[in-house]
């Protein structure tokens, strides 16, 4: 066996989850901001994880654990490797920010541990490996970060098991403003505290929303995503864990974005904006709105990236 | 005043409601049935019910009970007019077999009465009115039969107030197979029936359908719109008032159906095939699936009709 290469480096984005209209379904990444992580071949055997930096330090060592090396012990099992991965994961995203900092470290060490396989996997075949890190941070079973963290894009994750992953086209003139203010919500927490169950009324409301953004989407119809960006189910749930949202979005709203949501289980929230100009400003009018309830705020404004992880160079 | 016209006849196709992922959202008229209804000027004050034949005899002359001429009321009214109406209605539709019934009466007769005003409405116009006459007879707001009845083709009905339509492309050679069984079923009745609130994982599960399917229509991807076939929320409760629907389904799905669910609220259930030799073969043993439950079965196939409403020359 020749080793052609000990060490890979890959970035996975930040990505922003549920966009209103599909818990659990739906996501897209941002640019500008995600996790590195930097993989090693071992004498092994197994994963061991050797540095947390970044802006996170919290996060357990135990590589079993891990959302970041979670899939890498299945991944090893599976192709039989008489070797092991060490890892070093480099945090750009904030811990409990809803901003998709799982997926990303998940998403990122599949790729760069992929990259020193003797017969490197499929980009298609790491979704599942990366699921496994994801499932241990969540406590769900969603896709929502993970596909799009992975292959860039606005991604319907229409299945898990088999993955069924459908890119939705986005008209290319929409930005999207992210906004972090200063809180932590845990997903698992925050998932914990859904109802389970909800009006078939409501249901009816939520799909015909699905359906419309979609076929905005595919339209080219701002208009028509405008009038679809909704959520009726868990916004309304959620939207009392973080202070200043309620009017973040409506100021969002005044000027003009196409719609605003909380980002994943929050507390980040973004807005669609039609151009740059607008996206400023309904950023700066955001901002203000959470400074008013004594939350300091991180921000972005990214278009929605077709590119998702990548090897870095 | 100048009488240009003083009667004035129209056609209003079939439709399928519900498509198995949209529930109340989404439908489609078939080629080859429908109701027909003739609309004359009168002295008035209102509307008269003059005739109705066809094949359903027992539906009720009174015109503010009747779903065809519920709207023309209130148009009259709208439009202050000094004449009234006088209308008669040959059914086409079997009554209660799930295949939009009331929505083609209501529609026709609109469109006839339309045609006679002095300034006719614009088509748009006439989805507010022909609703009014579909809420008499489904018990329930929804415009998936309306809207496709109205204006042909894959319809997602987003919003009823204010109409909101969306035009879904549907790859052209998908042929539909309906298959009308000897049974009634009231849409009141079957609506009261179903459960009032579903869990959140199945809403996931069925908005999921409904992101795919849509999806799959617009990319014109048959293996997407197959995966995305699914209806997990309303078939499972009725299905089982449809005997021999399950066996068909089966059957059909086992011949290459793209899909196979219930027609509105049934008793009709339809399937989408992708050549027209397959449509026919699978509409053959649809119907030996029936007669094995000793029910008899009328039948068509058709394109998913692009053509809604129109007046008959």
């Amino acid at each position: 066996m020749i080793l052609d290469q000990v060490t890979a480096t890959a970035f996975a984005p930040a990505t922003i989850a549920n966009v209103a209209v599909g818990f659990d379904l739906l996501g897209f990444p941002i640019e500008g901001v995600g996790d590195e992580v930097t993989v090693s071949r071992s004498a092994g055997p197994g994963v061991e994880i050797t540095k947390i930096e970044g802006i996170n330090q919290n996060i357990t060592l135990e590589a079993d654990k891990n959302t970041a090396t979670v899939g890498l012990i299945q991944l090893l099992k599976d192709v039989n490797a008489d070797f092991g991965f060490s890892v070093s994961i480099k945090k750009g995203i904030p811990m409990s920010s809803g901003m998709g900092g799982s997926a990303s470290s998940a998403v990122a060490a599949i790729v760069a541990a992929n990259a020193l396989l003797d017969h490197p996997l499929p980009k298609e075949k790491l979704f599942h490996y990366a699921m496994l890190g994801e499932m241990v941070a969540s406590g769900g079973l969603h896709g929502d970060n993970i596909a799009p963290a992975l292959f860039g894009g606005l991604t319907l994750c229409r299945s898990i098991s088999p993955p069924d992953l459908i890119s939705i086209p986005v008209p290319s003139r929409i930005q999207c403003i992210l906004i972090h203010p200063d809180l932590e919500v845990s997903t698992k927490e925050s998932r914990g505290k859904l109802k389970k169950e909800i009006s078939l009324s409501d249901h009816v409301r939520q799909s015909a929303a699905m359906g419309g953004f979609i076929a905005g989407c595919f339209k080219d119809d701002l208009d028509l995503i405008q009038r679809s960006f909704k959520d009726v189910i868990i916004e309304p749930q959620r939207s009392s864990q973080i202070p200043g949202f309620i009017e973040a979005k409506k100021t969002a709203l005044g000027l003009g974005a196409i719609g605003c949501a909380i980002s994943g289980s929050g507390p980040s929230v973004f807005a669609w904006a039609d151009t740059a100009e607008r996206a400023e400003m309904i950023r700066e009018a955001m901002i203000q709105e959470f400074k008013i309830k004594g939350l300091k705020c991180e921000s972005w404004i990214s278009p929605i990236s077709t590119q998702g992880a990548r090897l870095s160079s």
